[in-house]
């Protein structure tokens, strides 16, 4: 049983990990936190409290938190995959959940403060609301069991030659957790990009028939056009949900020990996480990047768990 | 009558900048914030508490905030300047001013967002608890007044050639001010190394023989021999409270409109702040930086301050 | 028929590339330039014109160039890849082939000036001769009908995590080349490691059993020990030939336009080869970068060219 | 008596080092080569022969070098000092002095080679010259007594915030020479800025009423007026003639040694000279940096060369 805090900006693949943290039974989710991202904070909020809402989560604080990236200006959002509401595609009902009234970066505080040492950290947006709190407080960190996050590649990135979505939204953050000295899982595009929800996949999941997975079947409708329309990908890669499941079932990933650093001081390659496949530059790794899915598994244990609603 | 909050991590220099806003009739000392800088956080606060229990400050609260840059891991201290105490010399008696119990960056934020925009900030430390508060929650930046800080330098700095100390220990977060598009001073080198507290200004100050003018008194001989020490300069340049003054009577330091950027992206020249002195950028100026010191009205107003003591 | 003149720092794999262009009767080898780059420019030198005495290639100038890279102070040899001597493995026997008394930075720019825009680089080592041909002589650069040359990568690098062997050894020559406006063709990593000289490949070239495939299967047993060690590869990538028979026969390989960019202002991804795969950019390519070999096809190429030795 | 060659980019006062060069006996003139700059290379070579034909220099070979930066795409010329010709105001008549055929770069090179390790380099526009030089042919560092130049600064800039104009105009040029270890002696815009061309000081030379001293007059009346637009400046600062002045009579000039680095990674101080005034970095001086004139003597012996004419 992982305890963990989701920190998410929904987004469709966000969903699908909030799908995922809220029914699997070796999962205890503790808390959602919100970060912008993938659109607006005032979005990827609503979003999160809309998906809580629809499929029945009440008994998790959702609190919202960095609107901005930490040091950068500009925020860059990512409509052209998620769309204007960070989430189209599906409609949904009254909110019915509430927004917490705590900033997600004094939540994240607490719950870690207060904690036994247990508390996984499973971040699928930028990486503004753990930096953000590990600077806050610094004595957070080694209370962290570890961080299990969706980002960066180690060989091509997404919105950049260079740079994944994520960390290049907050590059500066990324930097402030790879160097934080706690085990740190990276589901990068290298992985993600093979966790495709393909026609039979989605068809397979259509027949649950329930809630969640008429939410995921709405979705996957809107996010494979997305993906085929800016990367000509037959199915959308389904990126965050990879890091619940890694949780769930470890041998569903294959990861390999690399030191990665975070490109922040040029423009050109801004956002890169700079892996050490090869292991040329004699540095200890500080993360186990995550290398093979194993594609059958992976769907089986996303189809199993919406079975669960 | 300005109100201000003062970020300090005394320090020598930060020390007198209290004395100065806590007496001054036409300041209003709204609260004092620590950061860490010129020494480790712990022992900043430690020092912003003796100074307020040794000269009476009773009724302004005093909040530590941030123990570590924004983004940069290592931490560096002015130990060569101020000692190991951060604060040398003077000896303390008990501590009878005690800690607020908020975060600083929350204090600053809360006192901002129930301001009616008059609130001007006066970091004369590392910008690294004004710049996590206005990350935190941007709501607060349009509601600054204006900011007044000691940083930087437009010719040469003190702890690179480049750069001044304080932006050096978090350029990251020097550059989310003076990005922030509120009205800056920049109270730099250029313009502190002409505060300087000569043998004369000293000697005139010990008449008053007060609790406060013996603290500075105490204060100035440790600093005039590690200035000497560390940069050869016969008289220690006082570079913090310069802020406090140019609130109290601004005819006393001629400024010049520049627009003011940092260096971030180069290790070498890592905190500069880039000032365009001859305005061949064809930027916008985003400050008024100070370049030169009356001299006399400036000892005069310290002077005339700690007589009130 | 393609003019070219082969800019080499042999190298194994610089030795086979000289061996094709040498013989095949597509390709009228006009020159032979030599760089520093897997070894110092005193050995690469040697090593050309022992490759040249050793199979007879005697009407070609051969012309040593730049000892150094243009900018970085500190030159770094593959001698972890190559060997002391840059071409450990085979034995040669005395030198018949003389050096160009011409600097090759000369040599380059009096043979382009003459041409008939005609002539196609061919780099297979640092670039710095053709950088700095092109600096001290700008009006070579329109008269060069294309370069094709190997170096970068698009997802893994060799020398860092980022970064290919000849274009960190002088990313700046590189930037100077991939600005230069003409066609470029760059054949990285992503396809060299492709072309492995397996098993299989060499006993067939063994049974050529003539001086050129002799030199070549030497070459090849010590490039399979130090691939091996270094990289963990079965077999060694044969990287610099991919140049020559894509010119021979361009269908054996598939490229990809894209816009190509040179990483010069950050240490940590120096010299990485930022390839715009996805095109999301939005800037023009400026070169095909190779994607995929036919692997029969150049096996063959090569076979057969030796063949005629 | 020293036997320098000149590498100027003339240029008003370049004009007035060579006129200085040409006569001063302490001074033997072995070459003038000539680097875009102040303009494009056609423009500053036509301006040293007209100069050089002007004032009867006919003995010394004058050859053109590089045309372009070493790496940088963009060349920028100041024409808002130098106007559209680069040294606009006196009128030339008829060419007498030709240009050598040799390049720039292999001139400095035959030369230096062939010198008894006597040679000082005296560079009064960007360092694309020298530096090539270094880089073609590594064997002339040792063999170059000193150099002598005009640029950077370590307060303000002139072209940028940061940087003066001929190290900007080849950052990555002067780098090579500054870390070359050779001797220097840097006359940056700290020292130049005082060199200035009163009204006083163009009436005096006036009186002299000869070739070299009307032509002197000439350039100063175009140089006050263009200083006076871009800079605000009284009177114009004639910064290059203070590298032959220092070599004809070093007490006119003070220095002290620093560590200087180019900053070359950093858009925003692309070509700052970083000199480490106060010695905070603990790096060895590589440089003689120039702080204070002797604004008599210097007008004297300019007053004297010219007297010559």
């Amino acid at each position: 049983m992982e305890k963990i805090i989701l920190d998410v900006d929904p987004g469709h693949d966000d969903a699908i990990a909030i799908l995922l943290a809220a029914k699997n039974p070796n999962i205890e989710l503790v808390a959602i936190t919100v970060v912008s991202g993938n659109q607006t904070l005032e979005k990827t909020t609503k979003n999160a409290l809309d998906i809580c809402s629809a499929v029945g989560i009440n008994n998790v604080p959702v609190a919202a938190g960095m609107s901005v990236p930490m040091i950068r200006k500009k925020q860059v959002v990512a409509n052209n995959i998620h769309g204007e509401s960070g989430l189209d595609g599906p409609h949904f009902g009254k909110q019915t959940v509430k927004l917490d009234s705590r900033h997600a970066v004094d939540l994240i505080i607490e719950i870690l403060l207060n904690s036994n040492n247990d508390i996984t950290l499973v971040p699928t947006g930028p990486l503004s609301n753990i930096a953000m709190a590990m600077k806050k407080e610094p004595l957070i960190v080694p209370k962290i069991k570890q961080i299990v996050l969706m980002g960066g590649s180690y060989q091509l990135g997404n919105v950049t030659p260079s740079a994944e979505f994520n960390i290049h939204s907050d590059a500066e953050a990324a930097q402030v957790v790879f160097s934080c000295g706690r085990p740190i899982v990276m589901m990068g595009l290298d992985l993600t990009r093979q966790a495709l929800a393909t026609i039979e996949v989605v068809n397979r999941i259509k027949t649950l028939n329930n809630t969640a997975s008429n939410l995921f079947v709405d979705l996957m409708e809107y996010f494979r056009m997305t993906q085929k329309k800016v990367f000509g990908f037959d199915s959308p890669p389904v990126h965050d949900p990879t890091t619940v499941a890694y949780l769930i079932d470890p041998t569903i990933i294959q990861t390999k020990p690399m030191n990665v650093e975070i490109e922040t001081s040029s423009e050109l390659t801004y956002g890169k996480t700079v892996c050490d496949y090869y292991g040329n530059t004699g540095k200890e790794p500080n993360a186990l990047v995550a290398t093979k899915l194993d594609f059958d598994k992976f769907w089986n244990l996303v189809y199993d768990t919406l079975k669960l609603y």
